[in-house]
């Protein structure tokens, strides 16, 4: 039984993670930390971090870039293991945590999915494999119309991650339709479909001759972060210092 | 049984047309026309069209540009309708055809597939149904990475179909990776994905809010051509003299 | 501007048409009725539809088979048009909707998608002309793994949908493990995928030779139903008495 | 430069790796043997591989099982690689073909294809990963209308290969429409679709909570089974004796 200390419990992502945790045998929230304390939780709720006196295995912090000095001298004060799921946090605070890992354990991941995460370790191998014999790779990312930057963090992501293991050797290509030039091999072409309410889909496409190899992700909403911040959780419980990503949970399957 | 005269019947289009042919119990194939004539075919083969003295109900022409006039004279004068496969038309000759029309049933179109010329029409109603609910559209081709144009023909005459449906309301999106804004209600997105040797696939996606409907077709090879043009065959066969296109041979249907 | 009468507005569905209303310059919900009133609503909630007093342009019913006998007096004494969404109607409710009908516009449909719905149309016309052209049709359709009935009801109107354009002579095939044989040409697979959390996904596959067409529908969540709904109040409060389905909301497009 | 002796050289396969290696600067064909030498070809070709004089780094086999014991013990009497792509061996030839490889390397492969052959791979890795998050498993194929067996065995390598990976606790599930209960956790439905000419597409689907993850393998004709086998040469040229297969392959890029 993983006991979970829920950092920022009573914001969505928070509560979401208190649903899954309620139907987990494997895990329990033994205390929840927020600012808003106006919901109905099955554990306690503090809104100062300071206050909590209950044993914990390990933190689950979704709050705000603002909060996490406070959860992270909180953490290395107790020795507890850190799953930082909070976004936009600034090099002098990413510097921090850096730091702070040298304590305790702290897990940090650009997106928390493990379907992603899996996939993000799958096209190396795939791309190793195929380039070898002249595959094209390109990516399709879909996403809702709301969405402003393209293509997305996670399209940027597997393209890197493929470039890092063709020793970088790759480039990108958003736009074919500014020339008339056949296909560049050692290129990736990357598209940025946008409609509807789509909460993220990505395609990898890996076409060579005659057969085509495509490895694709599709999220029906946002709670999959909340899956992979329990998964990570379970994961980082049993760790000692360092700095841990979900490339780590999923090796750890 | 519809008697074809085979213009262009040793080239790979011909002869893709002539095992469909021999495979289809209400049609035959009376008489080839081939400048080259070194292959065994189970019918005459002419080398000059105006040698021919055999009836028949229809010509499927698959040849080059030049030998379009010849082929039309020919039809003109026996008053056999003609089903022109041939690209590359100046617009001199498209003149001509459509001058020719007047006394023969002649059929032009862009794409000789059914696939997608079922899904030219289909998309119209898509877009006429979905974009009164704000659902946005956007397009997907896959090619080969030699093909040298993007986006393809077809995904422009899909984008077309649409548009006309919309009252050419809407604007065409080939790059979203430029600009850091939200997507406009009235765009169509064009994706051009090259790689490997793949035929051709094109998939039409209407988003809307938590749904998606996409429209999707997928080509094996080129002689989907050659079966489009035997049905076009049969169709025009029966026609009066007048422009018709695919359209018209799915409508009949 | 639509004035909704919103009966069942506190359900799960009837708080999803609250906000799509409220986001929506054409339409108004000008009255709730909902046996618990225990929700925040913009507009003035009744426990009896008998204590309405103001007017509507339409009333959409989403409660209980049980509650329908009521709605359907009172729209009936007050001429107002019905769009009922409440499933698991007896035969016997069934004919007194049917005999309301005489008196009021009733819209009636097995699933509120506009896509589905869409689609449900655009299959007859594809399957007439790619059955002409010896294409197979399959259906695979996908569900999460809670789901108890397979094919999905969905799937089964696609299959039935595509029948009826074709004379009724296929029959549905759903296992092929169990004998070598050939494929039939007149059958129509269907295959039930499970898994997850999947909300519903069809697929309709026309495979011919050399080339597959395939009608795909998706959805995110169950909130489409609503998003249909309202598109069906639209087009209903301006029609006479009779009945109609959502094939007739698309036709009106 | 790997010198490939092509065993049935002027059979459909034989002739596709003698296109594939005319355009391949890595390799190159030495000589031919074919009963049937009625080709051209750009290299000398021998009825008989008894008669065979020229000096060759590996032998590719595309014939028949009849004549596998010959060029078995040519190879062994030359200490020659042999990959063997010639299906339908007997189990007495199986076992004569291990006993071979006490002293030649050979590779034998129930699917040449590279793509396959990778997510052979990566379904394993996949599968552990994600049944640990309670994710489903379903496999959907698609095969052309002629093909008689069902479901395919690529798609039953893939469960085979899957289930492996799971300590063989998983059951396969080829039809849900004869009985009304949930998905079992620890099963792997697998669905074969039929239709037209599709050459081969093979999905294996991982349904989360909330996401999916796919991986998807698309032929568009079999001579990929060509382009593993020149491959699977140019691997195999440079090993000592021993059994192989395309899993060496792979993980060699």
């Amino acid at each position: 039984m993983t006991r979970i200390i829920m950092h920022g419990c009573n914001g969505k992502m928070g509560q979401v993670i208190s649903g899954i945790v309620a139907n987990d045998p494997e895990t329990s929230i033994v205390a929840g930390i927020d600012i808003s304390d106006h919901m109905d939780n099955p554990y306690p709720v503090y809104t100062r971090i300071e206050d909590l006196d209950v044993d914990g295995d390990v933190i689950i912090d979704f709050s705000i870039a603002s909060a996490v000095p406070t959860v992270l001298n909180y953490a290395k004060s107790r020795k507890i293991p850190l799953v930082l799921c909070t976004t936009g946090l600034t090099e002098e605070q990413i510097a921090t945590v850096n730091e702070a890992s040298k304590e305790i354990a702290i897990l940090l991941s650009a997106n928390m999915s493990l379907g992603v995460n899996l996939l993000l370790n799958l096209v190396k191998k795939a791309a190793k494999t195929l380039t070898g014999a002249n595959f094209d790779i390109e990516i399709v990312e879909k996403h809702h119309n709301q969405k402003i930057d393209a293509p997305s963090g996670t399209a940027l992501a597997f393209a890197d991650s493929i470039n890092e293991s063709l020793n970088h050797e790759y480039t990108y290509n958003y736009d074919r339709s500014t020339s008339r030039v056949k296909r560049e091999g050692q290129e990736i072409g990357i598209h940025a479909v946008r409609g509807g309410t789509i909460v993220g889909d990505h395609a990898i496409i890996f076409a060579g001759q005659d057969e085509v190899v495509e490895l694709h992700h599709s999220a029906l909403s946002k709670d999959i972060f909340a899956v992979g911040a329990v998964n990570a959780a379970k994961f980082l419980s049993q760790k000692c210092q360092g700095m841990y990503d979900m490339q780590n949970v999923i090796e750890n399957y």
